[in-house]
């Protein structure tokens, strides 16, 4: 640890446990870390190479039949939080060949008519994968709440539902890893308005986000209702401050290192004979 | 021109054009680059940022819904011939929400069972994205005729099949950027002896890839006929020396750059009242 600036492990200090309250969590904090922005951009560069290791090791032993293994990134946020920003500046540090990458807009008709973790199911990251979810099934309890797109009882249902599912997934060697990116909603605004005032930045910017925006508190409520009750042993939820940016790519950055640390790949032995196809390759 | 190495078009130095020969293309060869390896690097760290830009340029005026505009990459060449650089290295560059990404591997029974260009159609990629065909298509009139997987009547058919199939999808907005991946046999050998070499490269060995390299000159062959038959005015194919690992990444990533420069992606303007989300905003 003492070759970067994380005085504690970003899994526990970041981790939704019993009592969690997301009130508390000041959205500009740096929890368990102690350097300083520059600090930060240097560990995120020096990081992603083991980041990138770890999962082209994860590759080789889910070729060699050695592994079923996978890692699940769930991103949720309201809008403007940093999604994207985490995917280009982190998960972009990977090999774009080890990423299995699935964006969840509003469902279509033919997703509606489905249960709503049908569509989920279907992207589930291949073994030896880091697949990552751009929104998810969280947003079926989550706008589905606040927007009443489901009553009541089907909204209760699910919660269970997401639990049983994501344990199901986790035994079958995905570590998921859930992330709230928290913001608060000054910052929120200031990026909403940067979007507005730059013309490279309109397409960015839907007139629904402000919609979106006027029901903060409720959105609030539905995300701490989420970590409540699905924050499990499987799969627990972390919330990252994102108000600085540079500090929440780091976290997630933190958050993927320990799921790969976690299932620790090794390189496969050879299943051919390395000598006898050294001569055979010399002679050729 | 002036900030970078590039004295020739790379589009133009590279093209497989009427009375090309393989047999001339010097493996270690720079065409249209007069840079060194050091240079080399520094361009595509330069360039990458550009590619970047028009990517979600791209990306966004294909989510306006002002154009139905894609990239598709096809990456062929011989074993260890540096595909996999070029995804990381090059495509890697690029945020990975504006890749898709298809790896063939020999087809499977219920691909074996349709025409051979089923399985690609449904990989090509979606208005807004850069496409990445990791192998094609052309394994069918490369391994394909060289093995003869298929009858040479078979065989023959194919080029005019291909051609049509790539009319198409080039009339329909798609730029197709073909690539060869040149190394001479004695290049292999060394990479290949280097992951025999190395424990933690052993999984990319196969010692199937010995049995192909005994083939080369069948292969040369085969390629030579690919480039006589494929290469059209709507899908011409490059071949890009790649003994230098640097120069293959930065040429390609060259070709990348023109094709999307061909397109000229425009931010798209605002399909809202820029003044009034402001004021909405500001009061919220």
């Amino acid at each position: 640890m003492s070759t970067h600036g994380w005085h504690a492990d970003a899994s526990e200090a970041l981790r939704v446990s019993e009592g969690f309250r997301l009130a508390d969590v000041d959205p500009h904090g740096t929890p368990g870390y102690d350097g300083d922005k520059l600090r930060g951009h240097q560990d995120l560069a020096t990081r992603v190479h083991d980041l990138d290791e770890l999962q082209e090791r994860l590759w080789a032993a889910s070729r060699a039949g050695k592994t079923q293994d996978a890692v699940l990134l769930v991103l949720q946020a309201m809008d403007s939080a940093g999604k994207g920003g985490i995917v280009r500046h982190v998960v972009g540090g990977v090999d774009p060949q080890g990423i299995e990458l699935a964006a969840f807009k509003a469902p279509t008709e033919e997703e509606r008519a489905q249960d709503f973790l049908w569509r989920v199911e279907k992207r589930l990251p291949s073994p030896g994968y880091i697949g990552v979810f751009d929104r998810s099934h969280y947003e079926d309890v989550l706008i589905g709440k606040v927007r009443s797109l489901a009553d009541a009882a089907e909204i209760e249902r699910r919660y269970d539902a997401i639990n049983e599912f994501e344990a199901r997934v986790a035994a079958s060697g995905t570590r998921i890893v859930k992330v709230m990116l928290h913001i608060s909603p000054d910052e929120q605004k200031e990026r909403l308005m940067e979007r507005l005032d730059r013309p490279d930045k309109h397409w960015k910017y839907n007139p629904g986000d402000v919609d979106e925006r006027m029901l903060w508190p409720a959105y609030m409520d539905a995300y701490q209702t989420v970590f409540d009750r699905t924050s499990t042993d499987a799969a627990p939820w972390h919330v990252v401050p994102a108000n600085r940016k540079w500090y929440a790519r780091l976290a997630v950055q933190e958050l993927l290192l320990a799921a790969l640390q976690d299932i620790d790949p090794q390189w496969p032995a050879a299943d051919f004979d390395v000598a006898a196809e050294k001569a055979r390759l010399a002679a050729s």
